[in-house]
C-alpha cells in the first residue's frame, strides 16, 4: 500500500475530532488534541493529532500545522515524564500502511518506556481497560 | 538510565556538526542538517539534527528549533519518497537510553519502508558500506 491517496473524512481520528467517537482525552488545545492510545504499547501511550489539518501523513502536512503538532507532542511528553516518571520516551510517526500506519490522519505516538520492561512490540494487540486508561490520563492531565 | 543529565559537547553528532567527524551528508541548511545513518535499518535511513541546539532530547529543545528540525524532517522524507519510492516512511525519535537513544544530541530518524521486507529491528547492527551510503545519499540529494 503506497503513500499516495486521498484523505478520508470517515477515519476514526476525524470522528474523534468531531465528537462522533469517544476517546480518553488528555489535552485539548485550539489546533491540536492528545488522547490515550487504546492499544497501548506501554502505560501512558498517547496520540497527538491536528484538529483541522487534512494531512494523512508527514509528507502532506503544512509546516505551521506540523509545528503546532510538535508543540503538543513536546507538551505531552513533558507531562508524561512528570506524571509517570518513565526512564525513556519514544516518539514514532508512521506514514503508509507498509510503515505500520493504520489510521490515515497524521498522528504522533508518545510512548513512555520503563526500565526492566520488555522491548516494544509494534502494538500490544490488547485493548486497554478504559478505567485504567482514564486513571493514567488523569495523572498526566495534572501536569499539563 | 534516566532522562536527566547534561548535554555533552563531545557527542558524535556535535563532532559531525563541527566537522571533526565525517558523515555522508544529504542536507545542510542554516539551522539543521541531515545525513545517512551508518547503521541503517533500511536503505535510505537518515538522521536529522539541529546544528546549534544543545538539546539532548525532545523534552529540552526550544520550540523554534524543533520547528526547524521538523521542516528538515519533512523535506528529507519528501525527497526520500521521490528518490527511492518506498511504500512507507517511519519517523522515530528516542529520548533516554531506556528508549533506545545512543547519541545524546536530539535527532530524528527517517526510515523508508519497502513492501515485502522484514519488520524493522531496532538497529540492523551492521555498519553500512560507505560507498553504498554515498550512492543513496546522492539519489536523495537530487530531489532536495
Amino acid at each position: 500500500m503506497s503513500l499516495d491517496g486521498q484523505y478520508d473524512d470517515g477515519n476514526i481520528f476525524a470522528k474523534i475530532v468531531r465528537g462522533e467517537m469517544p476517546c480518553v482525552q488528555v489535552f485539548d488545545a485550539s489546533h491540536t488534541m492528545g488522547f490515550m492510545d487504546v492499544f497501548p504499547q506501554s502505560p501512558g501511550h498517547m496520540l497527538v493529532i491536528h484538529k483541522t489539518s487534512k494531512a494523512r501523513n508527514i509528507l502532506e502536512v503544512e509546516h505551521e500545522h506540523l509545528c503546532q503538532i510538535m508543540e503538543a507532542v513536546q507538551h505531552l511528553a513533558r507531562a508524561a515524564k512528570k506524571a509517570l516518571n518513565p526512564e525513556g520516551i519514544v516518539i514514532t510517526q508512521f506514514n503508509g500502511a507498509t510503515a505500520g500506519q493504520t489510521v490515515f490522519h497524521l498522528h504522533f505516538h508518545i510512548i513512555p518506556r520503563y526500565e526492566n520492561t520488555p522491548p516494544l512490540a509494534h502494538t500490544s494487540g490488547q485493548m486497554a481497560d478504559m478505567s485504567e486508561l482514564q486513571k493514567i490520563a488523569d495523572m498526566i492531565k495534572k501536569h499539563i
